[in-house]
């Protein structure tokens, strides 16, 4: 697993109204044309707000057990093969009390992702994700 | 405020376990001279773990609150008085139901921060952090 992070999701309540919020700070909306989730683009980094009911079922997660402040990192991955090498990676230091959440399947958006949680239960994503670019430093650029 | 993440910190119960997975998965720290807390070059984001105690009492805020799995994002300004700038900023679209939690103030690192929650209670902290190069583009330098 490289050292890097691809994207922040936060768990959001009311879409329109969080990306409201972020716009009227300045910011602007990659992938306008995408529906239920607004994505930002931050340097190398991807910034995406989705309804924290839709983020807990990806990961399969209970909506309650994060409730309202859920949020995901992802790790982007180089080829579909790694998804599963990287969720291998976690499932051997489990020792240390990492957990495997959901592992790697297809999903809706066409591409292959499972879930992890770390120490403290922060939840990662593990995705192959054939739209967004990968730079050989690990840089997301989003679609236009 | 433009647009671009400086850190994600994740608020851990036990750091030297916690920094002990990351590490495990071949993530090495910046700045390992750091004493309770532990920080990771990712690109052009810092990422950081810090018990979650400490980091509620950083941003004034019940630890009870948000519990295991909290975190913070943080937006780190060019100058001081840009701190004060983009809370007044967030301050100035309040309606929409973000809420500055702890104006700007003097830490204990050397620097000047605050903190707002957004609609849905993500922290973000919004720091000068005259130790934390930022290049033109905003992206982060840890420093040795």
């Amino acid at each position: 697993m490289e050292q890097r992070i691809s994207l922040i999701t936060l768990g959001v309540q009311d879409l329109a109204t969080s990306t409201a919020f972020y716009e009227a700070l300045g910011w602007q909306r990659s992938m306008r044309q995408a529906e239920g989730v607004s994505f930002f683009q931050c340097g190398g980094l991807a910034f995406a707000l989705w309804p924290w009911a839709n983020l807990a079922a990806d990961a399969g997660i209970s909506p309650e057990r994060s409730g309202v402040g859920g949020f995901a990192l992802a790790y982007n991955t180089r080829t579909r093969e790694e998804v599963d090498a990287v969720l291998a990676e976690v499932a051997e230091v489990a020792v240390l009390g990492a957990v495997i959440v959901k592992p790697a399947t297809e999903v809706f958006w066409g591409g292959y992702s499972g879930y992890f949680r770390d120490l403290d239960g922060h939840l990662w994503e593990v995705a192959w994700n054939p739209g967004f670019a990968l730079d050989a430093a690990g840089a997301v650029t989003l679609p236009e």
